[in-house]
């Protein structure tokens, strides 16, 4: 057992942190990042960084070399992440956001040769952004398994129906990865869907709105409508029946991606609590001379610590034995991650009082993601609910065992 | 003790519920009310519910019917501001928002006839709407007695300077009441401060911008400059040197109404959390069937109920002993409440998954005042440290007759 | 709405704890009161107490003057069960401890003239001791449709054979009141169970063992089995079938008393968590100048007033309507109530340090009751359930309306 | 980053375990120790499973070859902590108990040859108890600047007087270490103490009682009165004035052997709960198929797992820089895993109801051990302001240098 940190990816994050200070940061305060249909894949000033970025070789850290990634380690990239996660800006800055990320890692591992020139590449390169849609407002998305969008081969096509929400980066992306039944309504659910790609232009997709959530209104979650969306046979990725096992590759190290830069939310909110903690006076004491405040500094310093051991052994656990593995570190690291998040955000704008509600410190926006993060990626209690199966089967089956059930 | 609740009250808040979800709740999926200067006091569509209600009697239940009110006992008073509070357009609705409401309540007790001529009854009539200026961003605002904006008499006139922050209402408000020092710097602090009436068209009274809070960004809440704004002497709310004692006054009761309020927002959370849990169905049975879910229930039922109770208790206490008298149960229902308040609406949109965190519901709206409750009308750790202290001051007392200290 | 509490109630209560004070707290410095088969009812020292409460008319305050108590009205009886419960040695002093409080009570509602002469009067006059026999090693406690122990009837009697554990008061009991089924396996459970009493010298009433619980080995919780036990018909309580109906009538006022006197224990332990904070130093300032003991203490204050708010209004709902249309109001404070009384004691503990943990004080004692609190009288979680599936009955309700279900 | 254990650590602890389970487990349900004065240092019991422990080589773990243990590689004791915790009696029949096991550390790094042979090699061997006499009861155990115990030098002898409570092992025990003030009361406190080997047949050592801890009543801790005590100059351990230091290489690691300890009763009650949770039968199905159980049981994997983490990585910096180096690693984990061992132990004890908090399971007394980890080896908010105060030091650091302080 050996916790020590290579001394180059010490360097690596040390100047990705600054870089992070001086080019990302700053985004924050400008003009909020509202995505528009027919806009530019990116605003300017986020493109501006972009090229900074891909000079440094700061780019799409998430993917190997050959597919146009910087080609770090896993390992590496757990620590990487969490820098990048310092700022909702951080991804998008080096071509790693949400849904993007994991569309281009699934066409990388799925996609045809002609898939990925047509739509990774550019992908990748920044010049388009993406959609990924799955969830469906009547369905509850912790149970995939009664999805109702359909695609319907005719032909040389398919031809989609059905009705999305959630949809993260409709508006303006060139194309959705959508997760559609293919099969029949009794198929085993693990062959009865697909992924398809559809081109964003295709006619019959239509972008309803974008959802406001928890008061943000900028559009990074849409509702779309898929009527007769015909698209060609080829743009189903990975073959026909394979969307179920698809989604559980791109699912599950799409929650530890989260969980790596939910580290750096945490990390950045206690931060920002030290320093003004040490700054502010009130009552003839600054606030960190109060053992109240100093409890959860030391509280918060504990559960990052403790979130970080877990994301870190979890990642090293899908380095050396595959994902399947390591699915219930996976949803441990979920919950865990999320409720030390929404603890230390919490706590960082208590000690800020009225300017930590405000927007003029990121904390607001932290806060309101951090109530995010119980939700998506499966609510928290669908988690704990595969954690504690896997857990008792053994019990389970010992007591079947015993009574000779 | 008796706990019954009078017919005529119960059937009163009943039919003013009735008038909340046909009228009210509407405005919730409506524009959002954005404040602006020189705009009406209300948009119309408030305006409309305004006219509404007062053809009902539903208008101005903090006030006495002497000045324009509907006159209500206190007590019952605390079971109608419940219902108000179960949208946030309730108040507004009525005639009672923040900081309307507070600074009607002080204009009434302490202003001149001529102070109500002018600046209450357009205030009480809906045709005004009004700011309350107090906190500093320079300072913590849970300890007012090192605020530094001054009003420095000069012949008939108070010349003020200053710079303030969270001034609730300043967009589009008539007049603004202003907490600023009268007395020199060294004074008792009880004496050191005035209230002063600032109409908004004063010269130097400067709306900096409206500050954006937990992604709102409606303009409730702004930063104030005021530069060498001259106003007439005349415009001392009760009196030179009274600023603390008037503070007091206000933000006693303030924090019970607000409290009283936060009850309907948890119940409404709560009544939306139950009728979600019995619809929806997730891997063979509806939420409401699942262990954990009930649990959540019956918590949020009994920390409401706590809450309530607790209430009405400081409610009783304000009513037959004065509010001094109250103080310690005032700022515990305010901290008590505020983490209340937060836990159900928590769990209302856990239950909801992702369309709690959405805007097509008001629980997202709900969650961030929740978050605000614990920071504004003092932050929770203030009112901790006032009711330990008032706790604990006869075994300090005890202690030093023990060892002759 | 009125919370004021009669002066002469203020009175009693005031008088009452100075009696604790001076008479019963000191016994908790003696040697433990270990139950023994054979014994006398009570420790002589118990004694001395108990003939010093008669002649005060502090005595059983829990009946009806008639029935040789108090004849306290209801309401009153909270404040002043309150006081007896602040020493574990409180009940007992006064005639009131579990479980001789409940069997006295359902032997005056439903026993027979004799049964009160034979059993109940020397019960209430602290001559005898009593046991309550009900739960099964085998079956859930809070699913008692399931109890195993038959009595069957033979002739003038019934043949009880069955296997009880926490059979509380068992050692040195004059009987004991036993659940048993008397109908057939299959018939309705509120009718399958009869109350038998089983007087302690009956061969067949075998006890096998104090059960030491949470350290305590004082056989207060005795295992026992009924082989052949042979009982007069007589001896069945308020008529054969009706076990679950006596159960009931029985477990929901024993809940709320337990809940009054948690407030007395809690209110204890705070005191002495007060006091202590005030007299201890260290790192130069007493421990109460810190700002986490001064959270610790407003928060047990706001917790202890909100539990005792609520068992008010439970025992007010119970008073003025019964005891089934309180029935939510019961569970509520069940599971408030002891999570309010682990907090208060284990932050008492915790300001005390290794004192605490020690047996010089009480704390220890408490915090082990504290945690019985959540699983006798029925584990929290099944009040939760109860709870929650009244509060969701019309949300189905409606649901199914909806829906045609 | 490695977190793989090599395959000879798993086979030690797999066989360790099964150990523990034959002859370790059997111990818990006989009689209790009670350790005696006058008496043998271990029941004859314990000594019989000491014997077969010493066969195979499972004998002080905790100790190089050289000085008569295990020699286990630091990282690897970790592991074998764990299984030894899950007993209460697990160190004590492989000779590893406290405060033995720390005592005999300090005595061979600090030990004179002399004393080594004369106590440690006794002590290693099981043929003696030891006692760590160091908390004052006048005295915060958090601020030991204060202690008051002195140790006089008297030609050449020491004599001691003073009064200390908490004195572990002082029944039965060979001799007693001493925590005494050598120097003048305003020497610097590094220099002021001194680390003094007590036999405890030295006319003046008292033991005034066993002291009754969370209804123990096992005399594992002691008030001792020194009167008088006089020993040989020869008898100070590492030099006069080194006690401090000799405290802190002392406290240290105990706090994380505890740590790794606290691990093995969590998990073993973890285990314990998802048995029972897989076999009770409650409404109709399993406590296991419950979902507010299983939400307890993922909860507790997580908390363990961030514990073990916590705890390898603070070993692993012990073991690659240094105790002093993994101060604030150390307090992280001391309450942190506090917290974790409390909340499993009194969820499993949930689970099982009634027969949780009897003692026919370890439960309960796991329950009691995990209220005093709060305490013991320094009270959680004491670790807490150690971790603030070293997070914040960088922070307060810069303030003053941006304000020229």
């Amino acid at each position: 057992m050996d916790f020590a940190i290579p001394p180059e990816i010490r360097d690596l994050c040390a100047n990705l942190r600054r870089f992070m200070e001086e080019h990302v940061y700053p985004l924050e305060r400008g003009e909020p990042w509202r995505m528009e249909v027919g806009g530019a894949a990116y605003p300017r000033a986020i493109r501006a960084v972009q090229e900074r970025a891909k000079a440094l070789g700061y780019w799409a850290f998430h993917l190997p070399a050959e597919a146009g990634g910087a080609g770090l380690p896993f390992m590496h990239y757990v620590h990487v992440n969490e820098i990048l996660g310092r700022s909702p800006y951080g991804p998008a800055c080096v071509g790693s956001q949400a849904p993007d990320s994991g569309n281009a890692e699934i066409l990388w591992r799925f996609g045809s040769a002609e898939q990925k020139e047509r739509w990774l590449r550019p992908l990748v390169d920044g010049k388009t952004r993406s959609c990924f849609s799955m969830t469906e407002p009547e369905v509850a998305g912790s149970d995939p398994r009664w999805l109702r969008t359909t695609a319907v081969r005719d032909g040389d096509h398919y031809v989609v129906n059905g009705h999305k929400w959630f949809s993260s980066g409709a508006h303006g992306a060139a194309f959705a990865i959508v997760m559609a039944r293919t099969g029949p309504e009794d198929a085993d659910p693990h062959r009865r869907f697909s992924m398809i790609i559809v081109p964003t232009d295709t006619p019959g997709f239509i972008i309803e709105r974008g959802i406001p959530v928890m008061g943000d209104d900028d559009n990074h979650h849409a509702e779309v409508r898929y009527e007769d969306c015909r698209v060609p046979a080829a743009n189903v990725l990975g073959g026909e029946g394979r969307g179920f096992a698809i989604a559980q590759e791109r699912l599950g190290p799409g929650r530890i991606h989260h969980c790596m830069r939910w580290i750096g939310v945490a990390e950045r909110a206690f931060e920002q609590m030290c320093r003004y903690a040490t700054e502010r006076e009130v009552f003839g004491s600054t606030l960190s001379a109060r053992a109240n405040i100093q409890d959860w500094i030391a509280e918060a310093r504990a559960d990052i610590h403790a979130f970080r051991l877990m994301t870190l052994h979890a990642a090293w656990r899908i380095d050396s034995e595959g994902q399947q593995a390591a699915r219930e570190e996976i949803s441990l690291i979920k919950f865990f991650g999320a409720r030390v998040l929404y603890g230390v955000v919490d706590k960082a704008i208590q000690v800020h009082g009225a300017a930590g509600v405000s927007e003029d410190l990121p904390l607001s926006m932290f806060y309101r993601q951090a109530r995010l993060a119980r939700i998506y990626d499966g609510p928290d209690e669908v988690h704990k609910m595969v954690v504690a199966r896997r857990v008792l089967a053994p019990y389970e089956s010992a007591r079947l065992t015993r009574t000779g059930g």
